[in-house]
């Protein structure tokens, strides 16, 4: 077996195929945000970010800064352990509470990330419970799919956000064996929201527990930002709710929220989050000022959802054809994998405008697309040449416009 | 099925067997650390930590702190996305630049965590690589066995560091399939150091690839810092070293450093990579610092092995039973979860020394210790303390001393 030869004929089949990710070297100017640079060996030009998952531009939010920077400098940089083992700060602690708080439920468990929140508390659960069965939604994100994979528990996939396939397959299923319904609220590739309530209804009936990823909702949606099952009032029918604190909190790490007696059962049996060194306190300390300001603020989520909607009025108006969705992600459906990158290499080289193309594995082959994530501080003048941007190229390369996409 | 009543009496099993763990809540004084504070609820009272795995005292490094501080400043909290969709910063790339160097090696691919990294790295090679056998040492840390685990590709256990049972076990197996060899340099918890050299002889008769894990070795050994296969002048024939920003360096985050090709060909495929959001651009500043400082700085290093050794030798002297091992890591054993837990919180109580007890299932039942972490900012007054500590609980509660221990 020749290793270096096979490593390299399968990234010269992703080359071959367009699926050969190029990751844009990036420096996000705080305060300046989505104002960038990109980088190219010593040389830099600007750019603006349309594809961020710091959805509010909390990442530059002076709350968020001073209070990493003063925890920081109070207690260090890592936590220099476990959280068994020497790892556990009062930052952890006062964040956790925070968490609980936010979802209204007796605790909060914090991961070093949403992934490894998702992959260790579905790991444990569908591997501890006996006879545990899963019923997974057709579009969870990897990182629930690898943790269902992981705990090995028999597993049923239902039909994307379809209560009534999910209703079937309970059925079907011994009314005594323990059952764990996992979905997501705002799905981050069509911006699709679940029907939550109706979804509820049907665990409820059958005795199953529910485990919602809200990491594209938390900050964003809700009062306080509790997310779309806050908006909806339905934070307390629901078991377990997943979150991160890497998108709209800005910063980085995941979490989940439940009863005491569930967090505390992850945190005793999940090998991801036992032996694994604690985020460091000054990312829980920033992660807790933001969760704080977007529990009183509406000025972010409503600027928010003002772009949101300026940008969508603004590509219908020229025939862009975008996926319609409830929510505040806008995707641009192009459909080839080579045309969505060049697209996106014209948007950067032309108009410094970066939108990642997104391509196979992160989505189906066919369905290549650009997903914008407008943020509240995107200016009106950064709307204008995004707009006009699109408009020249889609006339450039005679891409279908929404009349003709049907 | 009741959730709640199952995990309730799963917890309460944990606590009649001793193994339930309360996590100290502490607060680090940078600039003073081992100093720390314990809090219990508003109160508060000074520890002196002696179990931590920032090595080195890294975590409160000036130049590191002005790093995360200077980046923080100029480009925010988070990262603002996975490495593909606007997450890769001008930090990540300068990082990967410096890990590769460190090691000697064409690349290096950070990820979240030294977790995430062995069980995606591991995870995905055995996974792709068609026919793979994976050969892991019996000791293996949990992320390694995970990362196996969830590649489904076959797997035999050698014995804990046995190149000649290594030997045997590939002799047995088809010399066309492909290979991997995974072990560690240092084991966390006995101490123990692996005979790198001789697993390496084994793996290049039986043209197997080999993947070292280095996570308490990095920082620590060799003249730049590289780990023990530096020190031994290895690391050029390791396909793979793995290794941890979060413990001699002081900060967070695991990388791997390999080929070109395979580092490549695990950012294109890993799933725990690829569906993440990246490092905060300030942790991989204050990480490259921390690098860059330990690759010339021998001072650290210095102070560390002769604090290492004076322990030892105090302990020694007054027969405390601790386990006989070439590394920093002195594991004084207690051998019962009950008798472990009381030693640590009466040092905590009566002396304000914390070391966590370490019990089933990070180390087997019957071997529960006190694991120390001497480190450079440990000063004498400090070991006094520690040694008299330890003499008087020893005492007072009859222990064994070492001429009984055998």
């Amino acid at each position: 077996m020749n290793y270096e030869a096979f490593f390299k004929s399968e990234l010269a089949t992703l080359k071959e195929d367009g699926r050969y990710r190029i990751f844009a070297e990036l420096e996000r100017k705080a305060g300046a945000f989505p104002a960038a640079r990109q980088f190219f060996g010593e040389q830099t030009r600007p750019v603006t970010v349309w594809c961020s998952n710091d959805y509010l531009g909390m990442g530059q939010h002076p709350k968020v800064l001073e209070a990493m920077r003063e925890t920081l400098d109070r207690c260090g940089a890592g936590a220099g352990g476990t959280r068994n083992i020497s790892g556990t700060t009062h930052s952890h602690v006062l964040l956790e509470a925070e968490l609980a708080d936010l979802h209204g439920k007796e605790a909060a468990l914090l991961f070093t990330s949403g992934y490894v929140s998702n992959w260790a508390a579905l790991g444990t659960l569908g591997a501890r419970l006996p006879g545990c069965v899963i019923l997974s939604d057709a579009l969870n994100h990897a990182s629930m799919i690898e943790g269902i994979r992981h705990s090995r528990a028999e597993v049923h996939k239902f039909e994307h956000n379809s209560p009534e396939d999910l209703d079937r397959r309970l059925s079907l299923l011994d009314p005594d064996r323990p059952k764990l319904v996992a979905f997501e609220s705002v799905y981050s590739m069509d911006g699709d929201i679940a029907p939550i309530a109706e979804i509820l209804d049907v665990c409820e009936k059958h005795k199953a527990m529910s485990y919602l990823d809200e990491v594209h909702g938390v900050g964003l949606y809700g009062p306080r930002g509790g997310g779309v099952a806050e908006r909806e009032g339905l934070m307390d029918r629901l078991t377990v709710i997943e979150g991160t604190l890497g998108k709209a909190f800005g910063v980085m790490g995941g979490y989940i929220a439940a009863s005491a007696a569930l967090c505390d059962f992850v945190r005793s049996f999940a090998s991801g989050f036992i032996f694994t060194t604690a985020l460091p306190p000054a990312l829980a300390a920033g992660a807790t000022a933001s969760i704080r300001h977007l529990k009183t603020s509406q000025m972010e989520r409503a600027r928010h959802r003002d772009r949101v909607a300026q940008v969508r009025r603004r590509l219908d108006a020229i025939g862009i054809p975008t996926l319609d969705n409830p929510s505040h992600i806008i995707p641009i459906m192009v459909g080839d994998a080579h045309k969505c990158k060049r697209i996106s290499d014209w948007l950067l080289e032309n108009h410094g405008i970066y939108v990642q193309p997104i391509n196979y594995p992160t989505v189906p082959v066919g369905t290549e697309r650009l997903r914008l994530t407008p943020s509240p501080v995107h200016t009106d003048g950064d709307v204008d040449r995004l707009v006009k941007a699109l408009s020249e190229i889609w006339s450039q390369c005679e891409l279908a416009r929404r009349a003709m996409a049907a």
